[in-house]
């Protein structure tokens, strides 16, 4: 695997979830493989379970790692072909990407949406470069537009709790105070689609998302109609995808509430965390036995080093 | 030992402190004891001697270790209850503290007082949550209220410098420019009260700590009676606990100096670190021989190594 | 060795530049030496490439690393002596750089001249008083006048490299928008001059570096008469030293183009980067076969290894 920055470079995504659940269970089986391996992260953005988990993930598997925070610990970096540098950028990504290549042996880029414009985001140009020019293994710690990793734990997750075989998972957008981007539920419908999974999404008018990530999904503008039967609801707030990264509603009747569970078949709440409490879902809903975010954000964790795993056996 | 964040979480005192020296002299002598096993370390507030002392530490027992700035690497916590999250925090300590206690096998904290409102400071609120929610052992870092990593190091230090077996120890307030937390002084008069020595504590009327701290010491507003015969000066500032979080003196004449030491039994100066040159002790006093605090800051890795191993051998 | 701040510090030049060959080539030659060791790294500025490289050169070898951010990580440091501390600073250089000596087995230090006087830069403060306190071996991650680790991996690079025993070597000032220090500059004269090749220096007038570092290299104003026939091309920018941090040109037609290095001996372009693209170089140039830039940035990882190898041998 020479990256893992989309559903589409996994060779057989059946193989990698059976490798994660393997880390899951002997997570110290593997203690010597990256010995004298080095993994970088680049942070363009803050992150908390990423950050840990990815390390965890690495140090399990005997490598080393060094994480940099972009803007605090190492410059700005510049992203644009042909500008003339003149400006706060001290950095062009071409030779930052180039050099890391040479420093480390797996780079983990994390590069946020910027939601102003939407043919950029969705280029991946921060990650598309350093997967160019870096001549390493890229693991994605989420781009603009997906977060694999994530996904990957949110499926390990669902089959670790399912109690049929096709369950029925219900993405639905939910109430936050600021834009968000969309990565988490692309990335979401386009695991768990391929998983065959019963998948429907939920949201207010003008929050579709791309289709070519939720091709193949029911859709529909009711929540409660979505929730009828769910096995899992998976809540998260995303902006809009055709009014780019605007915030059409903040409607609290969205807010996943104990109500809203009731509709459900007894169905666990899954969200990626950070969540905002009493805005995406209510207290209730997330101290409930039903909420199960903590061992989804535990399975982060063997999720990397599944991941990880792969890449160092094919070094 | 489940966690550390004071001295009545420590079993046997006594043990502990033969097994700090222990390590002391023999730092390399569990090498594989934590291996594949990581600390976590969370700071809300700036490190030096705590981030590099206890890394060294954890990487002397074969511990990894993983470190966090909370606000610059981290999301910014929320830690009220019921609250409904619109505004700048985007994660709730709930979710941090549980999921960090899937990632790591040991947590550190380090969360001062804010200084505005004394009950809130005193419940140890953050440490609470984070030994509450995390599952896992928690070691303070300095927390509102209690410094243990470094009470441990000033008692190795005083039991190394002692020439008498009850010495004389005096903890004295000193002038400094901005407002600071009791934890280290409370912090050191449970440790020093509890070895049984005769403590002596000096401030400016008002600056009175709180007395479930300092019961069994000997106070007074005369820093000069209390110097008398003193076999150890620990300098320190602290903000008014009654007037809470407020400067009530920045008194000059509080500051420690040659003339001040000449009071003493050939007494030795101690301090924390960071020191304010000139504010709480003069160079004088510093760059001279009877200064101990850079072997006192030394200490600080076998005190941290002994608190590590201790919990290695109970996980 | 007990320190690597400059070239007088190492004792067999020669020597030391083979081991970093070694050490390219055999990067895992060498994986125990530095068990139980710990590299600390304090940064008062930013870095990409030397907290990278260092970290995995400390880590082939076998050592564990911690490093810091000055003002963010941790405490900002007052460097004066006889200050009464009772402004923003919080710990003294005296007790900061003896503490870590305690705490690390090498210490490594990042810090900038800060450009507004001459003599206090060129005084190397606070790596001075690091290498005279801390009583651990000091390696420079790149200090007021000097970069000695860039240009030990600058000198194998030109090794790499050479057609002709004695190759010609020109270091030419190129354009900025901001003050830069002559770190860098200082140090590849030093070296490149130390190794007895053809070195050029070209800039425009003002722009003399101090002599102590240039004496016996050619010196001009002309650009294209010092890269007629030149082997190296190594572009940098620095603010005057004479006219101490200022800025004395932005001559554009500085910048090395094709049609600069046409001029040379099928010449290689370097630059210790990061490099402003279309300022110092233009794209043409450094995305040609005959930039070496990546090359050279990967050369700082032997380079680090061969130092600290020196230098955990004699522990």
């Amino acid at each position: 695997m020479k990256q893992f920055t989309k559903l589409a470079d996994v060779p057989d995504r059946e193989h990698l979830i059976e490798r994660a659940f393997e880390c899951k269970h002997s997570p110290h089986a593997w203690r010597t493989l990256g010995n004298g391996r080095i993994l970088g992260m680049v942070f363009f953005n803050p992150s908390l379970r990423t950050r840990v988990s990815t390390h965890r993930a690495a140090s399990l598997l005997g490598m080393d790692v060094v994480a940099m925070t972009v803007g605090a610990d190492v410059w700005t970096l510049e992203t644009r072909d042909g500008t003339i540098m003149d400006a706060a950028a001290a950095e062009h990504i071409r030779e930052a990407a180039a050099v890391m290549g040479r420093y480390v042996d797996v780079l983990g880029i994390r590069a946020f949406a910027r939601l102003h414009d939407r043919l950029e985001d969705y280029a991946e140009t921060v990650l598309e470069r350093f997967a160019e020019l870096s001549g390493v293994p890229i693991v994605s710690l989420e781009s603009a537009t997906r977060h694999p990793l994530q996904s990957l734990a949110d499926i390990m997750t669902i089959e670790q709790f399912k109690r049929y075989e096709r369950p029925r998972v219900v993405l639905t957008w939910a109430p936050h105070p600021k834009a968000l981007p969309q990565a988490v539920p692309n990335s979401f419908a386009e695991w768990t689609l391929a998983m065959g999974y019963d998948v429907v999404i939920a949201h207010p008018p003008g929050y579709e998302l791309d289709e070519r990530f939720t091709n193949g999904a029911a859709i529909t503008t009711d929540q409660n109609e979505a929730l009828d039967g769910a096995d899992f609801v998976y809540a998260k707030n995303w902006s809009s995808y055709r009014d780019y990264g605007k915030i059409l509603s903040q409607d609290m009747r969205w807010q996943i509430t104990p109500e809203k569970m009731a509709l459900t078949r007894e169905g666990y709440f899954m969200h990626c965390l950070p969540i905002r409490r009493n805005m995406i879902a209510s207290d209730a809903v997330l101290d409930s036995p039903r909420s199960i975010v903590v061992e989804q954000a535990a399975n982060r964790v063997p999720a990397a080093q599944a991941v990880l795993r792969t890449m160092l056996e094919s070094l």
